[in-house]
């Protein structure tokens, strides 16, 4: 018993020294992650957007944490990220998957790599399919999808390198092979979902659930027809340098 | 170590038999949340919105759920509640503190009472000033608080038996007496921040940290100057009858 109960203490430790917090832009209805060690205060940001780069610099240092790494899943087309100007202000490196070829990245980070933030470390599962250089980061029974699993759909294919037979892959032979209790979150949705698990995704996920076919899969994304999303003309060359303007 | 072991696999499971999710109102920037007891599949829902009841009843069937409870932490001015409409299509009982004397309420919760679901019991808070029935959940060391404590700032005072002096005595008597780590989950947020702790509002709420006084909190809200809601003359009356729509 006396031992139980220090077993127990002890986990609660454990489970308390991951601080999570998911943050909205309700523009581009992106998600932004900051995950944080409490002990040693390091702290990582996924997927920040620019625009709130103020918001999230007060956070980080309102709680004491010292941001050590700021990753992208991807080059994203619908927004310009954060991580350029979070890395001017803080010195935090940038994290972007191999396949992207963002040169400016302090971190080009290749399937199976970690970064780490106290003891915590964060796993880059490469997951191509929305675009070449997607990758998808593991931590701690989460998993931040970018644009690859979203809630009960996925991202699209039909631009920058964009393949519907390597995301079929990156879900259904990668993202699917984490334990179903995986806790999912994505860059993005758009209807007021904020998570979900690995398990309810290969269950209920209107494109691809764990059963579908490859051809299925594909003949869906080939009929959505979708219009390019608003910023793309800026937010894509933009990102590619770290989310400099041109111009700027 | 194998009772350590033992005790650690024990205490996973205890964490895991409480299901949680956020869902968001990109509308009216409303939280809804739902909770469920992993075993027994009781569930309850908090602040539903009525144009969301599809979306959320779907995943409280894809789950597997038994809705139990819908719970509202006051008579919204701002959107009209999914409660009504959930009570008709599940038989769930719906929940309002009982000074919104909102006669149709299955239940009308009084300061220090209790629903439960599975082995979880949802205690109320009597939280007053936002409005006079404003009504706190807590569970677990979770705490949903309406609109009287929002994250960096709180509810407005100047409609609906609003009171400032009320709301800073709910806030600073009731809310932050609860321990600091736990998690603050509101019925709004306009900045993209989906929760906070007791321990964080008590030392970054804008207008309430708490050393603040009374006098100056009643100044600023004075101050603000808000126009009405947008929805007020259909929310309220609304949401009165349950969620009931004029004529309906």
């Amino acid at each position: 018993m006396e031992l139980e109960l220090r077993a127990k203490r002890k986990e609660t430790r454990v489970n308390d020294k991951l601080f999570f917090r998911q943050l909205f832009d309700a523009e581009s209805f992106t998600y932004t992650y900051l995950l944080a060690d409490t002990t040693s205060k390091e702290a990582v940001l996924i997927d920040p957007v620019v625009e709130n780069v103020e918001r999230d610099l007060k956070l980080v240092e309102q709680l004491g944490f010292n941001l050590k790494y700021v990753l992208d899943t991807h080059v994203h087309a619908d927004h310009v990220t954060g991580a350029g100007k979070i890395r001017e202000l803080t010195g935090a490196k940038t994290v972007v998957g191999a396949g992207a070829k963002v040169d400016c990245a302090s971190v080009s980070i290749a399937d199976g790599d970690t970064v780490s933030f106290g003891p915590f470390a964060i796993k880059a599962l490469s997951t191509p399919g929305h675009t070449d250089g997607c990758t998808s980061y593991y931590v701690e029974g989460m998993v931040f999808t970018g644009d690859a699993l979203l809630i009960r759909g996925n991202g699209r294919t039909d631009f920058q390198q964009g393949s519907s037979e390597k995301l079929f892959h990156s879900i259904k032979d990668k993202l699917y092979k984490l334990p179903k209790e995986t806790r999912v979150y994505p860059a993005h949705d758009y209807r007021g979902q904020t998570a979900s698990s690995i398990g309810e995704e290969m269950q209920f996920n209107a494109r691809i659930p764990s059963g579908q076919s490859l051809g299925e899969f594909v003949k869906i994304m080939e009929a959505l027809d979708l219009a390019d999303p608003k910023k793309i003309q800026i937010s894509v060359p933009a990102n590619m340098k770290c989310g400099q303007l041109q111009g700027a």
